[in-house]
């Protein structure tokens, strides 16, 4: 993050929060930290007066946060966290109220609240939704961390053997992530023949056979950021009714983000995919069409039947519709799509309807 | 996890819970969830009503948690996970005032007490302490994890090259554990050289180096349970002055762990440790000396200055201390340490002190 960005994101913080008749806040959520600081440690707060910024970290960090910290000030705490903020803020107390995210435990929340008393106000998630519309520059990090992940899964693919288990072709494609300079964005989810009805399966000992169904739902984090992806492969003979329904899905996913653009409810995407998923037959998905994509692997906004979000350009969603019959298959597909002014922009692949692709393993 | 264990584990709870006065809890933290259910999917509650246990989950993890669970009721929600708490609570309303641990965010707390006005109370972390103790099964797990993760560390350093990247071995690391059918712990820290006087650096693309040190703490996490242990190598040559403070490392964490029993004071075992280090002429490190390890990597009790925490028989602690020289280098050493009765045991390695481990590499 240069200083610039770093200005730009405190300052709208900052107008945000004086609407609020607030002077200042604390950040304690990981990744709004990130967003405030350029900070991606852990362990660590950010504390805003006026146009102030603090990073409060341990001696752990200091020498990361020298690296990361832009226009902003680095306290290598001798106290607690609440401690250190208690100090900084009695020697401003002209700032009035500060206002808190709605992120911390209650345990931590009271401890502020018991030691800066009467001084705090909650802002809902503020910085959440500064942080689901994206710079050109993040957008272009996810795009670059699907392109690592993408590569990596091209790298493991190749090795696929009969007999394989799930778990090692997970650790093969994070390990090829890993190898490109990125890390892995979430445990990558690998799932062979019937486990895949579980949408969200543990990849355990089960070994590929020769005509199984893949699902892999996979990702990486560059600079921060992450991408989020799933896949569905056939190895070997495909059967007509996996086709069918993978065709179902891949429909569905296409009629939703065609729909995506800025002004169009989120929750009208997600009723648009299972319409098609019902009119051919099959069960609906049980969980959410697609969530906000970015320093986090689930944020704002929420595409999914009771959300109240309203799509604007910068954002960057998962479109992930999926069918999954217990004990039989399931299958999802899963893009990473940019909301524009007039439209969308798929992140995540060129085409626009990913083929089932069969693969002949050894 | 047997029914046996599960309950024990809820007859446990409900004791402590009945000593407040309480007619159940809401639980809302992962790790307390797997406790208490054998569920180890995300996004899920348990609620404790009495003796009975009810899962709420969604129909992403259905299949998953019918596997899991052992003496408690699934309930695939329909609604928000509060909503679905509130139509259980309905009909148990002679349950009374139910207790709430401290886990969750401000913004679901403000949700729970608003939906079930009056009817919730703060237990502070009750199911925390409870885990701090570990029966002999979870011991197993984690002396099991570690032996996962150490015969993964030894693989990838049998492909150790000069010129090989922090993040390519971090990766090659993790991929045997996930082959051998476990999963990551945590991020696997990998530094080499000067990089390492960062305690929580971040791999990246440095590479090998002829005579560097290298720094990797890593661990597995097998069935929910994790390992976590740090060590350090020299590859080539080993300077003077690393050797001396790796022996000052070792005599800290050697003089740290002999102190280990019940009844013990945690702080009182930090500062042994630091003694050791200060003696031999090095600044102390920045970090706590340990912390207890479960279903987290980070559980109670906490070895730090500041803890107020008493050592109990079955408690895991990790002991890690350390010397960190910015720009030069930096020196960990960390085991996993069963506390017992009369003393302790060590989980993660037979023998007493681990002499610095020199590489030759290609």
């Amino acid at each position: 993050m240069d200083a610039k960005t770093a200005k730009k994101r405190t300052t709208a913080l900052a107008v945000r929060l004086k609407e609020r008749n607030l002077g200042g806040s604390l950040i304690t959520d990981r990744a709004n930290v990130t967003y405030l600081t350029g900070f991606c440690g852990d362990d660590s707060w950010a504390l805003i007066i006026g146009r102030r910024v603090w990073l409060l970290t341990d001696s752990r960090y200091t020498e990361q946060a020298k690296g990361e910290c832009v226009g902003c000030k680095i306290i290598q705490r001798k106290d607690s966290l609440v401690a250190e903020v208690a100090k900084i803020v009695s020697r401003f107390k002209s700032a009035g109220v500060l206002g808190i995210e709605n992120t911390p435990s209650v345990a931590v929340y009271d401890k502020v609240r018991k030691k800066l008393k009467a001084g705090f106000k909650k802002t809902g998630n503020l910085v959440k939704q500064l942080r689901a519309i994206k710079e050109p520059a993040e957008v272009a990090d996810i795009r670059k961390a699907s392109s690592i992940a993408d590569a990596a899964l091209d790298r493991a693919l190749k090795r696929l053997k009969v007999g394989m288990t799930e778990s090692e072709l997970a650790g093969r494609i994070e390990f090829e992530i890993r190898k490109a300079g990125a890390v892995v964005a979430f445990e990558t989810i690998v799932c062979f023949g019937a486990n895949v009805s579980q949408p969200h399966h543990i990849p355990g000992k089960r070994r590929l056979r020769k005509n199984n169904t893949i699902l892999i739902d996979f990702g990486a984090k560059y600079k921060g950021y992450n991408s989020d992806k799933t896949r569905c492969f056939a190895v070997g003979k495909v059967k007509g009714g996996f086709q069918k329904a993978y065709d179902a899905v891949a429909l569905a996913q296409k009629t939703a983000i065609d729909l995506i653009a800025e002004g169009v409810s989120a929750k009208d995407i997600d009723a648009a995919a299972r319409k098609v998923i019902k009119k051919r037959g099959f069960g609906v998905f049980g969980h959410g069409l697609g969530h906000g994509l970015g320093l986090e692997v689930h944020e704002l906004p929420v595409l999914s039947p009771k959300s109240k979000d309203i799509l604007k350009a910068g954002q960057v969603v998962t479109v992930e519709p999926g069918i999954y019959i217990p004990g039989k298959f399931g299958i999802r597909i899963e893009d990473d799509v940019l909301v524009t002014k007039t439209g969308q922009k798929i992140i995540t692949r060129t085409k626009t309807s990913p083929l089932l692709r069969v693969i002949k393993c050894k």
